[in-house]
Formats: C-alpha cells, sequence, structure tokens
C-alpha cells in the first residue's frame, strides 16, 4: 500500500496548500492513503466541519486530530456523523467521536488509523498505550487490516519514540504530531514498522510553530497577555512522510519524507 | 567561516563516533570551528574532564552542556580551569562556570558561543532570552566576533523558534538541543540567521532517546522505578548542521545539514 | 464509628510520634479505625516493611502511599501479603499491590479505605475518578461498608477538592495528603462527607516538608545537585483529622482537626 | 503594629465579606496595617480598577496580585497611578506597574509589602528570591520600615516554606497565597518571622477554590472545553493572618488565624 501522512495542517496557509497539491500528489505518488492531522486548521485553533469536508473531498481518506480538537465546538456533531475524522482514542470514557477508525482502500485491502495523545509535558489522559494496544488487538495488523497508521500527537521526543519500540512490527507507521517541526528520524525500526518522530506541519516555516513570529516571539519575552496569535501567512511548506507497505504482512518496506512548497529543503519521495 | 555544530552525545556509541570521525570531517569539510553538546557523554548523563579532553582533541573548539550539566560532579572544577566548555548561562549568578566563551579561529578571527537554556516544560532559570541579548551586546557579529552561534537548549520547539526569530540578524547559527532528535527544518531566517530546530543527538537511534529501548519505553507502561537506564550501544548517528558564513557580517551563506553512521539517512553538506 | 486520619509520616521523628502517641490516642479518643500515610516514613523516601508493622503494631489499621510509594524497594513483596498497606487504586494494570482494602471494625462494623493519587502537577497516571467511582460501586457505603475513606494525594488544592465534591456522600471522609501542610478547611459537605484539602504531615514543622531546612531552601537558590536531603530531626506535629460517622448511613457528624506535639497550635478533638 | 493579611478575594462573593466585615475588624481589632491579596476580585478573574478603590476605601492599605494580574486589562494604567496596587516583583523588566511598595503607618512608622510568584508548577519568571533579596536590602526592617510584608503566590508548600526559611528574621510576615485554601501551620519561625503557608481565600468553601462546583469538578470527569467558570456565589469566609510585631525590631510577637463568615470553622485573633 501507498500511503501518505502530512503533519498538522495551519491556517490558511496550510488549508490551500493541502487542497492545491493533495490532489496531485495522490495521482503522482499513486497514493492508496492519505491521512492528515487537522487539528490547527482553523486559525490554528481546531477543525470546522467545513474545513474537514474540503480535506475529504481534496483526498484525505482520514483525518486525526489532538490537543486542539474541541477548539472549534462545531466539529463535536460532526464527529458523530463523519467517521473518518477522528480525535485522540485515550480521551475519557463519554467523549464524542471516535479514536479510531477502518476505512476501505481500493484493492479490497483494508487500513486502521489510531490518533493517541501523549502525556508528558500535557494534559493527563487515559494511558495511550493500553488505548492502542486493545485497538491493535481489535483489527490484527496483516489479517483482518493491510495498514495500521498510529498519529501520536506528543510533547517528548522520548514518548513518541515509546510508541514506535512498543509497536514495532504491529503497525505499519507510527507517526508524531504536535511539535510542528519535521523531524529527519524518519526510519524503518528492527521489526518492520515506518517511524518518524514528528511529521512537521503544513504551514509557513517564518513563524513560530505556524504562529505570526512577532506576536508569538514576544511571549518569550513579556509576560502579559497580548493579542490575539495569528497564523502566519507565507506559502506553507507540506510537511509529511510516504510509506510503501507489504500488504500480506502490513509492514512497510519503504519510507521517504515529503517536502514541498515554503522555505523548507525540498523533497519528494 | 566554516562552521560544524553537533548534537548532544550520547554514551560510548556516541563518543566513539565523535573521536573517529571528526578529524576527518574537519579535514574534508575544511571547518574552522567545531562545537558539540557534551552533556549526555557520560553513559547517558553529564560529561566527565576525560571525556571533554578527548572532545577537544579530537577536534572540538567549545562544547556546551545543558540541564545534565552536573550529573558528573567533577566538571565542576574543571569549567573553571577549561573556558572552552560552557555551561548554560542563565544558571543563577553564583553558579560554577560559565555560559558564553570566545575562542579564536584561524586567520586571525573569533566566534562567540552561547549555551542558554529553555523554560518551557524545563526547571525554573533566569531569563535566556535576556541574558543572551546581554552577551550579544558585548560581541557584535561582524564587528568583535565573525561568528556567534547560539545553542538552545529546550523541550519546546515554539521557544526554540522564538530564540530564533528574536536574534535573527544578531547571530550566525541559532540550533536547538536536548530533544536529541534532529530537524529537518534547518534554514537561514530572513535576517540572515541560520537556524535548526534540534541538532539531533550523536548517538545510536535504535533507541529512545539514546537509551536501551525496552528499558526506556517500558517506563512510559509501569510506574514504578525500574533498573537505571543505559545508553543503547549500535553505531551512534553523528548528527548536527554545517553552516558556511560571511566574514564581514557574521551571517549565514549556506546552511546544510549533516547526518554520518549508524540507522539516520545518511547526508553530507 | 470513630475515625482518626493521620498525615505522611516524615522521618525518624514523625515515626517515633505515630508509635508514641497512637496508642493514647486510641484510648482517649476511643477510636475504632486509624487511618495513616507512610509514603514518606524511611528518611522520607518510601516505607519499609519494619516500619510498616511498626505502625499496625502501634494501632494503624490501614496505611497508605503516595508517589513515594517505591522509593523502599522491599515494600514490593510485602504489599502482596500485607493488604492493610495500599498503594495508590491509579497505577497501571499490573501495578503490585492494591489500591482499596476492606478492614473488619470492632461491632461487627467494616470499613473501605481507598488511596489514589492526583494527576494535576503529577506523574501520568490512570484515571482516579473513575478508578474510585468503580470502588465505591463494589461497597456501597451504609449497606456493605460502615465507613469509607478516600485519601487523594494531590498537589493542586482544585482536584482534591474536585475529589470532595464529586463523592459527597459517597464516602465518609474525603481527605488529601502529599502537600505535608493542615490546611483550616476541615468541614462536613453538603452531602454528609467530612473533608479536609490536606491531613498534614506528621513531621518536624522546622522544616521544608518535613526535610532540612537548610539545605532543602538551598535548591531554590542554586539550580545544581547538593547534598541528599535529610529529614528535620525536631519534634514532629502529630497532624490529622478526627471523624465521627453515623453507621447506619457512614455520613459523617462530626470533624474535629487534630495537631499533637512540636511547634503547631496545638488541638484536640 | 498590628496587621491583618488576607487571602484571595474570590468574585462578588468575596468583595462583599471585604467590604462589609474589614471595617469592624480594623476597629475591633485596632489594625495598623491591612493587606490583601484581590487577583481574583473580578468574577475570578483579576481584579478592575473599581474594584481596588473600594477595598482601599473599605480599609486595605495594599492590595497585592498574583498570576491572575492582568486577567482584567484595565488594571494596567491603574497600577501606575495608584502605587497601592502591587503586581510580582519578578515579572520580567518592562512590566507595567510595581512588585513593592512602602507605605505610611500611623504613629510615624512604615511597611514595606512585596509581592513575588513563585515558579514551581507555574509559569517561568524571574528568580523571585533574588528579587524580594534586592528589595529587602533596600528597606532594611527595624531602620527604614518597621514591618514587611512579603506575599509569596505559589503552588507549592516546599517553594513557600523556602521563603519562609530564606527570609526568616528578616521580614515581619511571609505569608502564602494562590492555593485558595487556609492552612493551619501559622507560626513565628526561629527568626521571628511570622509565617503561614497559605492564607486561604475570601470566598465561598462550598466549590472548588471559589468557583462553582458542578462546572469545576466536572473539569476533572471530563476533558472537554465547558461553560466558562463563575464564581460560587454562597457566603464568603474571610480567611487570613493576624501579625503582631515589635516595631523595634519589626519581628513578629503574636500570630493568629482569621476566619470569619461562611463554612470554615470560625476563629477571631
Ligand atoms: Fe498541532
Ligand atoms: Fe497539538
Ligand atoms: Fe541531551
Ligand atoms: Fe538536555
Ligand atoms: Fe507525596
Ligand atoms: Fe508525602
Ligand atoms: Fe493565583
Ligand atoms: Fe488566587
Amino acid at each position: 500500500m501507498r500511503i501518505l501522512f502530512l503533519g498538522d495542517i495551519v491556517g490558511r496557509s496550510g488549508r490551500d496548500a493541502f487542497v492545491e497539491r493533495v490532489p496531485g500528489l495522490r495521482r503522482d505518488l499513486a497514493l492508496d492513503l492519505v491521512v492528515v492531522n487537522g487539528e490547527n486548521a482553523s486559525h490554528g485553533f481546531g477543525l470546522s466541519p467545513d474545513m474537514a469536508r474540503a480535506f475529504l473531498a481534496a483526498g484525505a481518506d482520514v483525518i486525526t486530530l489532538g490537543n486542539h480538537a474541541w477548539d472549534r465546538r462545531e466539529i463535536v456533531p460532526y464527529l458523530e456523523e463523519e467517521r473518518r475524522v477522528i480525535r485522540p482514542i485515550n480521551f475519557p470514557p463519554g467523549t464524542p467521536g471516535f479514536g479510531a477508525v477502518v476505512v476501505d482502500v481500493p484493492g479490497n485491502r483494508r487500513a486502521l488509523v489510531v490518533n493517541a495523545m501523549g502525556r508528558l509535558f500535557m494534559d493527563p489522559l487515559d494511558d495511550p498505550f493500553r488505548a492502542i494496544q486493545a485497538e491493535l488487538a481489535k483489527h490484527p495488523l496483516g489479517r483482518s487490516v493491510q495498514a495500521t497508521i498510529l498519529d501520536v500527537h506528543c510533547e517528548a521526543t522520548s514518548e513518541k519514540q515509546a510508541f514506535g519500540h512498543s509497536f514495532d512490527g504491529m503497525a505499519s507507521l507510527v507517526i508524531g504530531t504536535h511539535t510542528h517541526v519535521p523531524t529527519a528520524d524518519h526510519q524503518i525500526l528492527p521489526g518492520g514498522t515506518a517511524y518518524q518522530t514528528d511529521a512537521g506541519m503544513c504551514g509557513d516555516f517564518d513563524s513560530v510553530i505556524g504562529m505570526q513570529k512577532g506576536g508569538a516571539a514576544l511571549r518569550f519575552w513579556r509576560k502579559m497577555p497580548g493579542e490575539r496569535l495569528a497564523p502566519a501567512e507565507g506559502e506553507a511548506t507540506l510537511c509529511g512522510l510516504f510509506v510503501e507497505t507489504d500488504d500480506a504482512t502490513g509492514l512497510a518496506t519503504r519510507v521517504a519524507p515529503l517536502r514541498q512548497g515554503g522555505r523548507l529543503s525540498q523533497t519528494m519521495p
């Protein structure tokens, strides 16, 4: 299976880049599955149903979220009706929406996507390791699903790497989101799982994690509330990871970063 | 000036890689200045004077530290005598050692290196932004020094990017350390300062931030003290950034990542 | 039922005060049930089996723990054999020991004691609210048990108060531990549950949370590792709360603080 | 000097209690100096100039603030004109307002009041220990001022106690605020400084730190944004500490808690 995972879409610049480029990428890379994190699409905070629809229409198969899941409240009812948009699985019982989804992939294949949140330097939540473990047990890789993608939304590199090693051999891809900076440690772990600590964002990299740099940097100098942060408006770099898997095992056979547009060094799988 | 900055050396694997490869890199890349972060050299925790001497002998011009600065206590008196090994500048008044150093560079040039620690998700320390600002004022770039390198040792990508933008145009390079994962966002900021959110480590990447993956991952599953963590022993990837600067202005003209050895994708400036 | 809850025993000074005074308190106050937190008994860090035996012999019916549960490793096998010593209930599945215990009380009565850890400003753990809720459902107050005591080991006052209100009417007493300072907000909540934000410690109050004040205060001035902290050795104040309950309902009818010995203002129920 | 310090005023209930009771307390206790923390007066978030004026008119000599200092933006210009309202001293250089004030006290006496914020589990700020030390050096106790009061606004009991011991003998009173729960550890430290870990709040104690208990407790069960929190509206308990000092030395001779009104056990100096 040919898979593209793209990191957090930030603001208009990120949305535009996604909608403009993904149709071409699907075709040129012959993609079977596109997953993108959408938690910052709406002015940096949350995702509106309209934006989700636009991403799905442009070629996303699944949209994941994170700590900004609820910043746009209209997403709550939408998550119940649109199963392809998922929120972190380890929110407490009773939380609206779902933390995992199985989608059909051309060729009579199926893929599981799980979204989970780390806990180091983040809010207290249920155990993401056991939550993922339980979900994987329901959909064994290489049997009921041909690919499994885990979006682990964490602050700390150590926690993301612990996810990678804990599920090495049980998922096609473990990839981090949330820090908005792509890492250069893409690899296939010894058990066959593709891994990258952070996918990076789809946003303007002349910024502070996608937000306008002046105001955002000032927050580290002054400790007074300022104007509300707004997304930077320069051209976005679309950041993500391409993974090719073996449908028989669901494990990765090739991994290559993608960075298109904007300020970052360009690379194409 | 031709500069190489290498990230946190972790354990024996990282030390060996540094000592074996840096002499060749100095020659092949015609380097004028090599700076490396050494806070995890000693079994993952701290730096001993012997190790520091070995790194200096192998071609390091300056060694920086971080939150693990004091894990090996023998470093305390050594920092007073060996000015080329520096600890974060924003430790409180009275802390042993120095947070910045000016070193001579062949061709009658001089370079300032500053080490600072972020505060987001880290220990309470003095303001690193104002501490850097004061140090830069003492050694204006392009006048009393031909290059200035800021090693910003932080957990959060936002804080590192705030350092980059705050000192864009005032330093040759702002580079992060501490997360042990190289980022792929190397760039020259609009003001002329080279920037990368994290240099990555010099260590084995089949690990959790350089430590053996089994025990380190288990810590996220269990909440009981286990055995002491030990560094992973596979071949290290030497991770860092090459920067070329204009001696007249001290600003960057070229930036290119370096990843040599071990599991990560290989790249040479 | 006449209940005394005492806060964290810190070091020798706290151990001595407990062992010397509790037999007399049991008699003078005609106590039916004594619960004490023992997480700092051993030089400030953990609880040894010998100490636990001494506390049980001196009149403790149940000993609770907290984030220092595992500082003395010998406690691990002991927790499996001595059910009256419990550790926080919301450690992950597979953790040794138990998070709750039902003990017999003279007069053919039974009492449930639960120990739980908060998550605000503390380590990531499972949800303590739902863990307590499940335990309470197994042992309904006023039916299978005549008293229920919840020791909520938290940093933040807000989280402790949230426990109090969440379980008001379902427990005889919700009492906090961990901050080592007794609070003066003892009260019976509207639903009939006795409440106090923190029981305080059994330790020397001329100290920093029971540890020698010189070294402990210095840690806020300097950011270098110093000598290992040791418990303060002045006379301890035994700090806790007396609660009288109605056996028919299990709810509180009277609540009064106890502070005996040492520097704090003295009060006796 | 006869001093009353009152903890954080929360919402209308706390404001009403302060304005109604303080005039009588000034008279009955023959108070020379009244200091109160006002950071939560405005619906739980910040302090408006009108409220500050009302507190000053009702008998406050100095009003301190904390992490909520800037929640009501109108306070910013007001802090420049009304020197009796102070914000934490360890905000960064350039922050509006002042962190300390010397006020006249009847009988030709003067008192220094300093407000400082802790850093453990709180935002990164400048070093509060050295900031207080510098302020105390300007106004030596028993010489240029007859009383010195330090309001240390902290989360952690350890940090507050470190303030107490660090400045024991150099201040009349070191008292904590921020946790909104009065502690029962009032004492005169060996060097002569009165101390209490937290003054408690002036607010309704059938609440979560002064806010309505239903919504506030729910936040620990659910991890979704809810309605904005509002202050609880039951009768407030006025919580604070009375200290009597020797004008010759500025040190404390007597310390006694005050709790008046509302749900908490009542006590009057
Ligand atoms: Fe994000
Ligand atoms: Fe996020
Ligand atoms: Fe490091
Ligand atoms: Fe570090
Ligand atoms: Fe504790
Ligand atoms: Fe404790
Ligand atoms: Fe506060
Ligand atoms: Fe407050």
